[in-house]
């Protein structure tokens, strides 16, 4: 374990074969007053990486079934690793609060570093000015039960029209970002930084929304530095939306894709 | 059940509390040689369809973990339900073959007819000629080894370069596809189908890939008729590559959107 935030708040302890516990912290909360799924989800996978073999270090894929709101408080992490092949190992976490499964986590694992094949990119990486010509909208001030925004620093281009009352009618933003405390992400902290920004839905005027499912594709070992940050929604449908979220490090690589299935708040988080 | 080819394809029996046992039949092959992901898929659903409550009947995400490859014969089905909320039910199953497990499932079941609240669509259709002035590229002929090309049939606006020695580098397509004996599609059926085409990095000059992780979201049920579909891929990175499906029902809806992650194929499947 590092000093880092991330690394801190989503440690877990051997409890029993396969078995770990963790505490869900108050220093993750999202718009909607409960801890962030991708911070659910971190915890997960911190479980799981501990029973993988050091040979697979990497997250590849990562899939977060958030099954119910997580509470501040003690969890409970039950794992098991299903198969562990020469490239790929494969295996689910599950988190649980007053013995209720609150997320699913399903995973594998691979060394990323030791991938060989083509290399064909035909996107583009998001295109910003320098993170220190980029605005920081909150002007480094904590927001009430926002926690989030005190782990993360995140840098726009401009001001986006949401933040101000005029929504742009374009779900679609573009923005630097990286953890607050210096820490540089790694494999298995892309998977909850993809949930960790404002939704696209707000460019469309709505007011939150509540994961429903979430899958990472870890691309690449990400480079030292600020991550550039591409989100994505173009289907709301009867109240649920997808949001696509790429990340692309220092060096111009794409190194996350992300995409969720999400629906609108106009009540409060619950399925 | 019914009498078409999927239905009975991917029947299972019950055997046990939450155990089924079924057969992966030689009707649905692909390139590679084995049963098509999607048609592994499309069983295990069926198995973990049976446990969920009547009330929550169709599928609104699956995500399937390839984690090897199926073969022709018996299989086991193990399931479990993990939460049934008033909007979503959620639960896993697992395909395996000889005692080890080739397919790890995991899928949210909702229903989607009552689904109400905001719909804003920012794509498009596919823009395809109807499909009786599209090219049926196998003229109804069957192709060695590559049975599912019988289950199901393709009409392309022209023919592909692919298919022809010329592969146009740009891993993008757009087609219409349905069930070969007329079975129209339902929600269940849809997520099989994002993995049933011909992919898209056959127009970089590839040979075939291997998936080894599918996510779906299918966000209506589906009118009857003809299916648009386009595929994807953007990010080829060390050999992996993504793929994104959009299926579009008859009615101009978009009823399923599919990511998966593949590896290459320049030696046989098998991670």
């Amino acid at each position: 374990m590092t000093g880092s935030d991330f690394d801190r708040d989503t440690a877990v302890e051997p409890a029993g074969p396969g078995h770990y516990t963790g505490t869900v912290t108050d220093r993750w909360s999202a718009l909607a007053g409960g801890p962030n799924g991708g911070y659910l989800l971190g915890i997960c996978l911190r479980a799981l990486r501990a029973e993988i073999p050091d040979s697979h270090p990497d997250p590849l894929v990562v899939s977060g079934y958030f099954l119910r709101p997580g509470t501040v408080g003690p969890a409970e992490l039950d794992t098991e690793v299903i198969r562990t092949g020469r490239r790929i190992a494969t295996g689910e976490a599950r988190l649980s609060q007053d013995s209720r499964c609150a997320v699913l986590a399903v995973a594998n694992f691979t060394d990323l570093g030791a991938l060989r094949g083509r290399t064909t990119v035909l996107g583009e990486p998001p295109k910003l000015p320098p993170p220190e010509h980029c605005l920081d909208l909150t002007g480094g001030q904590s927001l009430p039960g926002l926690t989030i925004v005190d782990r993360y620093q995140y840098r726009f281009p401009e001001r986006p029209g949401w933040t101000v009352g005029r929504p742009s009618r374009e779900p679609r933003m573009e923005f630097w970002m990286r953890f607050s405390d210096g820490r540089d992400a790694d494999p298995l902290s892309l998977a909850p930084m993809v949930d960790a920004a404002a939704p696209a839905v707000l460019e469309l005027g709505e007011f939150s929304s509540s994961t429903v499912e979430l899958t990472v594709h870890v691309r690449a070992r990400p480079a030292p530095g600020w991550l550039a940050c591409r989100v994505v929604t173009r289907y709301v449908i009867d109240g649920y939306h997808e949001e696509d979220f790429e990340i692309w490090d220092s060096a111009g690589a794409l190194v996350a894709q992300g995409r969720q299935l999400a629906i609108l708040l106009s009540e409060p988080p619950g399925t």
